[in-house]
């Protein structure tokens, strides 16, 4: 008998037939012998609609009222699935974030959980009682309801997950899995049956956008074998309950994976945009002269290019931030000229990131040989690069990205044979 | 500087822009000066949103998870009127019933509040901040959500002002007060300044719908001064934060009404159905064989009568039930009729009961021979009477009912002069 969490998102519990739905999921899973705590997020659109409440309130509010607002919608849905579990001989109660208690940071809006009891919910699913959880939510330091941020439940079923010492932890979503890439652009992206934690990591703050990017940081630490798979599937079809049959990819430590590729995935960003400082004094400090004021005016830089200079001198500084944030980021550095001392600066907003990704190119070389060369091939232009352990990331021109996606993934193997 | 308890009902937070008015009204009173805890209700339609889920997940649900859904409802708007407050420049948080703490019984789905502890309520009250507390609800002894029935959170307001001391509990209701009559039967009606604590405990329970039994009766518990008013009053009207200016009932003790009036008000209820039953032993245990079954039933019985008997042998009983449960009734009794021993069974759905109440009828002799004689000059027949010290009332037939109150309204000088 070992435990399991199962992660229910908005749209699988959107109205009272997909709870239905969803007790019949966790009630194959309870036949079948686990001890489950099911974590569930508000009713597709009850979020939203909370939100805008708040907002229509005071434009600028209070993040501590705003959390109580918007966390009773996972508590709506929370009884409601007890309910529906009880209706189907199925014990279970429903558990609010205060009440085992999920506690929380005081950042109240975008809490981190801090530390979990799992000792009342273990009690209970020792004597087979199903916690159903309100996910997104928990108790702050000054008592009061704390909320993860959008898509906090992700992280609240794998932080639960830690505390109660669950085997695995599902989450059901809308898409069967994570791809070698996105299906959109590339019809031959194949569902991966396991990746790596870091591989994930990789993927999910490049686009592949399954899961919470904070859930698989915590599931890495907490090493949790996070399982992503589809509520769409019959809740009674046979086999579900098991992990391989069901299609699915599993999230786990790299030790788990048997046949490890030398490349996983290949993901893209499009919202990019690239700004060169030229002849910058290649001396200490200057990269916190360029970088500081753009924190400070809150716009997040993705990629960092800086070569060595030739005659230790004067240097060039490339990074990229989102479309959206080019215009303001060209401003705030236009009047930090002074403080940073660049000659010119240029930038453009037609450019999209390619990244490989893969925890094999560790031990191979000539990964990165191989994908300068295929993207060569086709004539597509690198503009910059950079690289980490187990990624190698082009900036290349916008207009490219689908080709350059569907060459490398060809020529990293990845293509389905169907 | 003053306590003060404001309680707003589900019309008066339906939306934002209600709420922002409610907003207004608490400043006002703010500025006058008061220490104010305010208790919500749900948005109007909130509630019977999340009862009608709770019952299409399942007819038949656990009150704890029932509480845990429907809570949410009065969350939402502590929260959201805490940020209107904040906005229009009052310091304001809400409360939830568990961290407060609310306690209360363990039945839920209809608990009773067992014990506030006012202690962090009065701590932040001294410093100037608003309380928004959610009514409806507490925390039952297993650590979980329980709720106090509908129209709770009068009873929750009352509760509140006695645990912190307030001077007086404000009602703010789509009525500006309480009638000597229904106004839709007898435009004459008034509004009455004051009415004592009894007097509004026989005016409830016999259709006077202003506030829930219980809160009365809490209310005169623990003297706590209820002032209903209406809700529609535009905030920021001069005089409205005193007692004396705005339109509205008091409800306190007899000591302070100052010209007691022998009669107060005229009650009436048409929803009455009568049964007889002839010829009845009249010995012990007769009337426990009658309303035992009865209340097993769960069948709620209002008026009874029994006449001291002839001889010592037999003696008959009438009593009333709903309409509605008139024919489950009558199958009760004729099932119990070999315990009971009754010899002929009578009733009629044709029923109406008029109440005539007044403290001052303690003192006072002949109110009733009045109200007889006044019935009677209008050939209205009397088909029973029940007394009790601060009420008369008496069994017609439903036909008469309106004729009835305008009658006994203008006999003791009820009638507003306009």
């Amino acid at each position: 008998m070992s435990r399991l969490v199962m992660k229910f998102g908005g749209t699988s519990v959107a109205d009272i037939d997909r709870i239905r739905n969803v007790a019949r999921h966790v009630k194959r899973e309870v036949d079948a012998g686990h001890q489950v705590a099911v974590v569930v997020s508000a009713m597709a659109g009850a979020t939203n609609q909370l939100v805008a409440w708040t907002r229509a309130a005071a434009p600028m509010h209070d993040a501590r009222e705003y959390d109580t607002v918007v966390a009773s919608g996972e508590q709506v849905t929370s009884g409601l699935l007890a309910i529906a579990l009880q209706e189907i001989g199925i014990n279970a109660r429903s558990w609010q974030g205060w009440q085992i208690p999920i506690r929380t940071d005081a950042a109240h809006g975008a809490a981190r959980i801090a530390d979990i009891d799992g000792s009342k919910l273990i009690e209970r699913l020792e004597i087979g009682q199903v916690a159903v959880i309100s996910g997104f939510q928990g108790l702050g330091p000054d008592n009061r309801i704390a909320t993860l941020g959008r898509g906090g439940s992700d992280t609240s079923a794998v932080a639960i997950a830690a505390a109660i010492g669950a085997g695995r932890c599902d989450i059901y979503t809308d898409v069967d899995g994570v791809y070698t890439t996105d299906p959109r652009i590339d019809a031959k992206a194949r569902r991966l049956a396991r990746v790596s934690y870091e591989e994930m990591l990789e993927m999910a703050s490049l686009g592949a956008k399954v899961l919470q990017v904070r859930s698989v940081e915590l599931a890495m630490v907490k090493g949790v074998r996070t399982f992503v798979r589809s509520s769409f599937d019959d809740p009674d079809m046979p086999g579900l309950s098991g992990i391989n049959y069901p299609p699915g990819t599993l999230i786990c430590d790299e030790d788990e994976i048997v046949e490890k590729q030398v490349v996983t995935g290949i993901a893209y960003s499009k919202d990019e945009a690239q700004i060169s400082l030229r002849r910058v004094a290649d001396k200490p400090g200057v990269a916190a002269a360029v970088f500081g004021p753009l924190a400070e005016a809150n716009i997040n830089v993705d990629m960092i290019v800086q070569n060595v200079s030739e005659d230790g001198t004067l240097t060039d500084l490339t990074f990229t931030v989102t479309n959206a944030d080019y215009d303001r980021a060209k401003k705030v550095l236009e009047e930090a000229r002074g403080a940073i001392g660049y000659q010119v600066m240029q930038g453009s907003t037609d450019c999209a990131k390619i990244s490989v990704i893969g925890i094999g190119m560790r031990s191979h070389a000539g990964v990165a040989a191989d994908a300068f060369r295929g993207l060569a091939s086709r004539g597509i232009n690198i503009r910059a690069i950079t690289t980490s352990e187990i990624k190698i990331s082009v900036l290349i021109e916008a207009s490219f990205t689908e080709l350059a996606v569907r060459t490398l993934h060809s020529l990293y193997g990845l293509d389905s044979s169907n």
